[in-house]
């Protein structure tokens, strides 16, 4: 089983619309509502990819009770903590003729009692799991070692970790040694300011983590790991709803980790999956006929070997 | 007392938020949820002016229901129905650095069985009521014609109708001959597109309206009435939240309607009351200082009449 960390749930809100101008009054065509945030995500893809996986995480209020529902009607298996405060709500409005545009709550405010509520069950659930996905943002008032600390416990246990942070988050969680640590290039020029993308990834590996992938938009990702280093085109300049298609390749990679698969294919997976979910117009969701084709695209134009010393 | 009348009755979300960035992943770093619709907007003003006033509308599933419950504990009369379909959410962001953005759900399909549910109970409230305030879209469903049937049942009873409509809604709403109608600028230009403000005010009493007041940003309000016409400028360029300085305006109008206040005055209300509302954070209240403020100052500077035939 993979286990699926999101301490800030949220209930999603994708807005599909022709154009945004920026106006009062943008009218929306149409309205989806689901559970989300980054870990909500990775498990959602994981099911769909038909992996046993269980999503805990903290959850509150009418948002948090309808982030579950939802989640109990996607058939998704949750292990999530409830907390006094109201979960957060985050927005996502897809133009047809252009970028993105989205806004985040903050999330609840998590007392310390809370905290220790959610972290007695993490001990158990994690001695079932094969591996633990921890994401996304801390919601206000779990410490910043939050992650290190789930991470210690995982690794105490034989766990392996895949690990998406960013921030002070990230640094804490870095020292606790995860396995692989899944960033954008966003997050990685806020952990290692004026670094290069491959920089930075050789930083983060020596302040603890075994692994490192960059997901880099439309340039795809680039890995640092034990075995070698690589750059990994995307099968296409997709055009779609780029939400959670971080998340789907960490989904992908977490795949490949359980299976122990060479890290060449873990990345040609990876990208395909992650084009894959640009297509579908939820996060967390991916279109399985334009994945099986970009696996086979994506497989005749292996990943880019970089030569320096991992 | 005055009936106001949201047939599209909204949980408005409102976001605060330093600067806003083309980007998936805006932190906003405050959250309001209450009830909202142009309709509930000028109740929530004439109920914070003193003025007795009932919510009607149509309001439904569980963002229905969080409307309804807010709307109990701001101490607002709730006269409105429910349908089975799920009312819309309104989102507005409000930059402390730029322009507001916002994104509106189109809202629930309305069935016509609905429909005459709603007809039904406004009959008996509109034989209660000194005014009725019919204000904003129309949900699907209702038929386009739904503000002219209203108006006629408020005019047969003797009761006085203030109209805030756009599109279609409005053009058939004319027909029926509301006292006062009020849209702004960019409305009437949809109404009536190629004229100028005063033509196009003009226009909309031929097809029926009693009187116009055109709301037109920092440009202030343009009045045609019997009575005369009007420009009046607003008491200063304000920074804030625009959203719902249209509908302070539509209530202080209609205080004005109600006391008989000379037109002239109205306007200096109106224009007081709007900015006052821009102060406040969020749409449906206003700074009570800045008000009292506002209508000494605009009051020394009165409106300029236009000399156009009425």
């Amino acid at each position: 089983m993979i286990l699926t960390v999101t301490l800030n749930v949220a209930v999603d809100v994708t807005y599909h619309i022709d154009h945004v101008r920026w106006h009062p009054d943008n009218r929306v065509t149409s309205v989806a509502r689901r559970a989300g945030g980054k870990g909500v995500n990775v498990a959602r893809v994981l099911h769909g990819l038909g992996r046993e996986v269980v999503v805990s995480g903290l959850a509150g209020g009418a948002t948090g009770a309808a982030a579950r529902a939802e989640l109990a009607a996607s058939g998704l298996a949750d292990a999530t903590v409830s907390v006094a405060g109201e979960s957060r709500t985050s927005t996502i409005v897809v133009p047809d003729d252009g970028e993105v545009i989205g806004f985040s709550e903050p999330g609840p405010q998590v007392t310390a009692a809370e905290w220790r509520r959610f972290c007695r069950p993490y001990q158990e659930l994690v001695t079932q799991a094969e591996i633990v996905v921890l994401s996304g943002s801390l919601p206000p008032g779990v410490p910043s070692d939050a992650y290190a600390e789930l991470i210690r416990v995982a690794r105490a246990t034989g766990v392996r970790v895949v690990l998406d942070a960013s921030g002070e988050a990230l640094t804490h969680a870095l020292d606790a040694g995860p396995e692989l640590v899944k960033i954008n290039a966003e997050e990685l020029a806020g952990h290692a300011p004026g670094a290069d993308d491959l920089a930075g990834a050789a930083q983060m590996r020596r302040e603890g983590a075994g692994a490192v992938v960059i997901s880099r938009g439309h340039e795809g990702l680039l890995a640092l790991t034990d075995e070698g280093a690589w750059r990994m085109a995307p099968p296409e300049r997709v055009c779609g709803n780029p939400t959670g298609a971080g998340d789907a390749a960490g989904a992908a990679l977490t795949v490949g980790m359980l299976d122990d698969s060479p890290w060449p294919q873990r990345l040609v997976d990876a990208v395909a999956l992650s084009a894959a979910a640009v297509r579908a117009p939820l996060a967390g969701s991916f279109d399985p006929d334009a994945y099986r084709r970009y696996l086979t695209e994506a497989g005749t134009v292996p990943p880019v070997q970089i030569g320096v010393q991992p």
